[in-house]
């Protein structure tokens, strides 16, 4: 399969951190012709080299500045809480003209340091899509398949006239997901609004369920509502403690907002009382 | 296909409300032989005549007091607002031994007036099923597969030494979905728990995404987490009107206890400013 045609391929993409996102990223690149070579670089010396085993990525390496030295695109999948520090080591062994993204989930703060570290070739990146399974072992070539990408900058800035973020869009069009230009506030404030926030409602729906004394009924005689937002709430924890700090304020605005519309839609309910 | 070996098919079930619920109903008796002959009821002559077409249904009467005379079986699938009513209407018209039910979201009211009205005939029922879609057109025989469908009374029981109740929960089996007895108070409360506050929490979602400034954008970025809620959010709102309202108490206390556990989500957040 090689979607990717007419696309010229990059000859060396570093993945940094190779679980799901990451290792998807790599099946997807090798899948569609779109690399010639992919070297993944995750701490995990074994998540590595089963990743290797499964072909998600050419070569692996646990030291992040072997990793990346070659590259000429580097892709941090990686907790965004971790991103800028891996940004501020990537940027002391990387080539001077290598592309850096990453796949982060909000955007101020990582667009923020990767611009101060590598100027206009850092553009951030955020595929819409995941799932809740973890690890490379659950990567799937097909995970970003018509999802849309945010390619973002901290300024206002067009696609067409910035070389950088062009090249971006244009691998994040191969790769057969859907590039959408934004810029980091922008971003961070309708990641909070359709991503973090439905997540923050199945966390805290999941927790009033687990906390009823009727917990164990309640599960046998769920249905398709409850299964929906379960499914949203069995998503990593830990990760989404990092997303929830890091886009605090956004979010925050965004469960406002909502505590409004339910509190319209209880004083409605009350208000039927018959 | 007949997995349901075993079990006396009942010679008449009337359905009353040919809808996405009764139309499945008609389907899935017919296709597992569960009874010789299915009557729908609906005020609408159309529909009932597309829900003959369409096999939903062997006949149709759009008169209610015709279409129940000659049931054993009369299952009520109707908005629950106004199942109390019809069930009014099946008392002056239906056969004195005759088992009587409905597939209704709710269970309180609707059970008080059936055990008024029938006494032991009747038994409340809740399948755990449904979907977006409305209307007979969107039925389908395996609606209710491996789904929990809740046998319900006002007052504790066993099972097994209810003759009325056992009947129905072999039907119930049957049809392919799984019976799960209980009394309404306890149906109502975990109902608010599963099912009225996951729609609840979804409707909110809805309307908060609507009310930003960024709605259409938002749409267009939008992945996993925002499908799901959405998917329980594109429900028929009147329909939920009806039950949100017929169970207020319940889904009032689920609403509070919900809102105690974002709450502490939400400090949990603020918490983490660095």
């Amino acid at each position: 399969m090689s979607d990717g045609a007419g696309f010229p391929p990059f000859a060396c993409v570093t993945i940094v951190g190779v679980g799901l996102m990451g290792g998807s990223l790599g099946l997807a690149l090798k899948a569609r012709g779109l690399a010639q070579r992919v070297v993944g670089v995750d701490t995990n010396a074994q998540s590595l080299a089963q990743a290797q085993d499964w072909g998600v990525v050419d070569s692996g390496a646990t030291d992040l500045a072997d990793g990346v030295r070659e590259a000429d695109l580097v892709a941090v999948a990686a907790p965004v809480g971790v991103i800028p520090a891996l940004l501020e080591g990537i940027s002391a062994a990387a080539r001077p003209d290598a592309l850096v993204t990453d796949l982060g989930s909000t955007k101020g703060r990582i667009v923020a340091a990767g611009s101060r570290l590598f100027g206009p070739r850092f553009v951030g990146g955020h595929p819409m899509a995941g799932g809740v399974e973890s690890g490379a072992g659950a990567a799937r070539a097909d995970l970003f398949a018509g999802a849309a990408w945010l390619i973002v900058r901290a300024e206002p800035f067009i696609l067409e006239q910035d070389p950088f973020a062009s090249r971006l869009a244009a691998l994040v069009a191969a790769l057969g997901a859907r590039p959408l230009p934004m810029e980091a506030t922008c971003h961070d404030r309708l990641a909070a609004l359709v991503s973090h926030l439905p997540h923050a409602l199945s966390f805290a729906f999941a927790r009033t369920v687990a906390a009823s004394e009727d917990a164990a009924l309640a599960r046998e005689m769920a249905g398709g509502s409850y299964r929906d937002l379960m499914r949203v709430a069995a998503a990593d924890p830990t990760l989404w403690q990092g997303i929830f700090r890091d886009n605090q304020d956004a979010l925050l605005a965004a469960l406002i907002a909502f505590e409004t519309h339910l509190r319209d839609l209880k004083r409605s309910i009350e208000n039927t009382r018959d």
